[in-house]
């Protein structure tokens, strides 16, 4: 049985790695789907281990970002963050490792159900590594698999303005406007602070702050552009 | 100037450290507010650091509870680590360390004004620790300092059944109640898997899944209160 459900030489050539806690592999490799549908309850699911491998990976990510682009700012840095680790890439990036081999996942989901768990999978495996293997080997698989292209992702993932960008996507998504409403003003006359919240028919989303009416709008905006990347603009 | 805006002797004293890079701690110690107020645009703010931070802080917290709490569920620790670093926490525990003494931030703030801003600055200042000196001594920090009075917190933290909680947040907020969804139900009738969907006035906040309506519905509305926990219950 164990045996089946971990197939530890595949496992070993896809990470380049000997294992040492078969464990840890064992729930980082059996998705909450395949429990559903083989009606077993008494083995592990990966979500903790993906609660934890999304942690990580965030971590990681963040610090390559932090160091190697000194030039942008912490908007651009969470946006580049968000593009560079969204499910959707996530799902590409493990089938490209071919861990639909190695992990086990209900037969009966759909080509992007499927891909979705092979994401959230991948992330349960970096648990697994980090783990098992330690931060180093962690940190190598990251950069080797997760920051490759990133220069590509950059050209793709500038925003020149973030409240047209916002706008467009509303529209769409629910034929209205984004509604931006002052929620605070302090300081003396020469040094204004603004505070602005964007709101979807009454429902506040972000808040943003600056120097100026637009600075703030333009923070806000850019917060709830980056909520719903996040979230693979299905929701927020 | 440096020496006035960064405390070397307090620092080092507060963190128990001897400080290798001061570039990375003045980066850290200047929160925007200050550049605000003394019209200053040639320094750094910490904002980029606080992205840093934040990421780091999340992983170490993360790491801890996926440890030492074998017992919950990633719901639970999810819920867990939103309440041990949401921003008031994070504010309090700032003041306690007295970041007050060594942050500049600008004169002006309110007393919660203030208490976020050293709450952020917090986040900066873990990521300068990491960078400064290392991942061993960060980790220490965020052991003695963040993950202090867990089981308190668990006892507070603890939610019996979401739906009625979130229900009672928004009905509060908003004056009307959350709407539950069914977006997908698939598998065959002995296996099937429910999607459901919340929604505030036709506004998708989260998605749930599971095996029946019910667990559906549950997994939605933690992923609701997270979101709001995370917020500081004021936004999405």
């Amino acid at each position: 049985m164990l045996k089946k459900l971990l197939k530890i030489e595949e496992i070993e050539k896809i990470f380049n790695i000997k294992i040492k806690d078969e464990n840890i592999w064992l729930e980082a490799l059996i998705h909450k789907s395949w429990l559903f549908y083989h009606h077993r309850s008494d083995l592990p699911n990966n979500e903790k281990l993906e609660f934890l491998g999304d942690a990580i990976l965030q971590m990681f990510v963040s610090l390559y970002l932090y160091k190697n682009f000194k030039e942008l700012d912490e908007g651009k840095l969470s946006l580049l963050r968000s593009n560079l680790i969204n499910r959707h890439r996530l799902g590409d990036i493990a089938l490209k490792l071919k861990l639909d081999k190695i992990i086990n996942i209900s037969p009966i989901l759909d080509k992007k159900g499927k891909l979705t768990v092979l994401g959230d999978s991948l992330e349960a495996v970096i648990g697994a590594l980090y783990l098992d293997q330690g931060p180093e080997i962690t940190q190598k698989f990251i950069q080797e698999h997760i920051l490759q292209n990133i220069e590509e992702i950059i050209k793709k993932g500038e925003i020149k303005d973030p409240k047209t960008y916002f706008q467009e996507i509303i529209q769409k998504k629910y034929g209205f406007l984004p509604e931006y409403k002052i929620l605070d003003i302090s300081g003396p006359a020469h040094q204004r602070r603004f505070k602005v919240g964007i709101f979807l028919k009454d429902i506040k989303l972000t808040e943003g702050e600056g120097t100026s009416k637009q600075e703030a709008e333009f923070e806000a905006a850019l917060k709830a552009i980056k909520k719903l990347e996040e979230n693979n603009f299905e929701e927020f």
